[in-house]
């Protein structure tokens, strides 16, 4: 990288702000790092030591500058900030997905890698238009839970069922067939669509329509709630 | 009020930004509704045409202005303003609760009144220092459920404690107890603390502990997806 600039979704490299997913990045990925700055505000807690020492030991360098920080956190007033070679990890053949049509809000993202994570699902399909996983934002909601995931984005829906021959759970809120009452027979994927729009009528044909149960006085819940109950229901952990 | 300002907690009046959260206000605290403001360039779609039958049928008035929309919706890119008179319901001596222990997020907040109702929990305690449950973005992230739910806020664990006699259940990381093993006994409470702190050691003598069972690969999941997890299970639609 030439200098220190705002994240772009064009760049090659993105950051870790704050000291949570900075070390979920040393741990995990240390060969991407390319080096950690650090503010002069930021106190010596044992987070601070254990990503000075992770750096030490993968040769990685760590500056200390309140400025580059200050430019790179913004609002986020986090003293820590990583910066990272971005990468593109196959999904599993065999394993089961997770398969988010058009997600547009990098909150929901990254909070859904951190539930995966949380319950044992490693493969994580995305279908654009779609937020960017590397955006900070998203890494942060994620708490670095990206760095321990396999992802991998595809132009259409066709596309990924082209290349994956998982049986298809298509979440929705009007179908008959509620997901706690279905055998998921694997290597399966469970979609989920858009945070407005839901999934396309086309969507919808490709697969099995399953319902999360719930009250009619909602129009429907949040996309990483909805993805928290059936990954928890189908935990692999 | 005197005049149209930006939403601040002290004033005694708040909005809901976009048309979903306006309906569901108008539909059920239309006696607190004060007036709707729409822009013009407001499609006439099926919501404001509903918006606007639900504000001539209870003589609220219906105002266009680009100008105090554009002020008040801000980033939000909305086209429709709801002005309304807080109020302050009381939460069921008998319903079960879900009680947060110094939320900061408004989202989270917001997305668990949506799921609260989404599973038939009707009832929410709040303990302080806490994110403003009328903030237009908790009501936005909530998508107008707040305006089905009853709220309290109290300054301290204790002071709800003093009133209700529900039993406590305390969503922790380290319990050896998983939720879905244990027999809730009603009335219960769901106790949830701080995105980043949790609950207090304090705070976590006064009930029985309990854990959802995840992977020791993240630190902990999104407050709203705990939450979600716990409410579905426990649904009482």
């Amino acid at each position: 990288m030439s200098k220190i600039r705002p994240y772009k979704k064009a760049l090659d490299y993105s950051y870790t702000i704050g000291v949570f997913p900075t070390l979920e990045l040393l741990t995990h990925k240390p060969g991407q790092t390319q080096m950690v700055f650090i503010s002069n505000k930021a106190s010596t807690n044992t987070g601070v030591i254990k990503i000075k020492s992770l750096c030490e030991q993968h040769n990685i360098p760590f500056i200390y500058s309140d400025t580059t920080v200050g430019k790179l956190a913004q609002a986020d007033n986090a003293y820590v900030v990583g910066v990272f070679s971005k990468y593109f990890p196959d999904i599993s053949d065999i394993a089961n997905h997770v398969t988010l049509v058009n997600p547009d809000d990098s909150g929901n993202l990254g909070t859904i890698c951190r539930t995966m994570l949380a319950f044992g699902f490693k493969d994580l399909a995305v279908i654009k238009p779609a937020v960017d996983i590397f955006n900070p934002k998203t890494i942060r909601a994620s708490m670095g839970a990206i760095f321990q995931l396999n992802f991998s984005y595809f132009d259409r829906l066709e596309d990924y069922r082209k290349q994956f021959k998982h049986a298809l759970y298509l979440f929705v809120t009007d179908s008959v067939k509620t997901f706690d009452t279905i055998e998921f027979s694997a290597p399966y994927s469970l979609v989920f669509g858009n945070e407005g729009a839901g999934l396309s009528r086309n969507a919808q044909a490709v697969g099995q329509k399953v319902a999360i149960p719930q009250s009619t006085a909602v129009d429907s819940l949040n996309l990483a709630v909805s993805a928290g109950i059936v990954l928890y229901k189908l935990r692999q952990v």
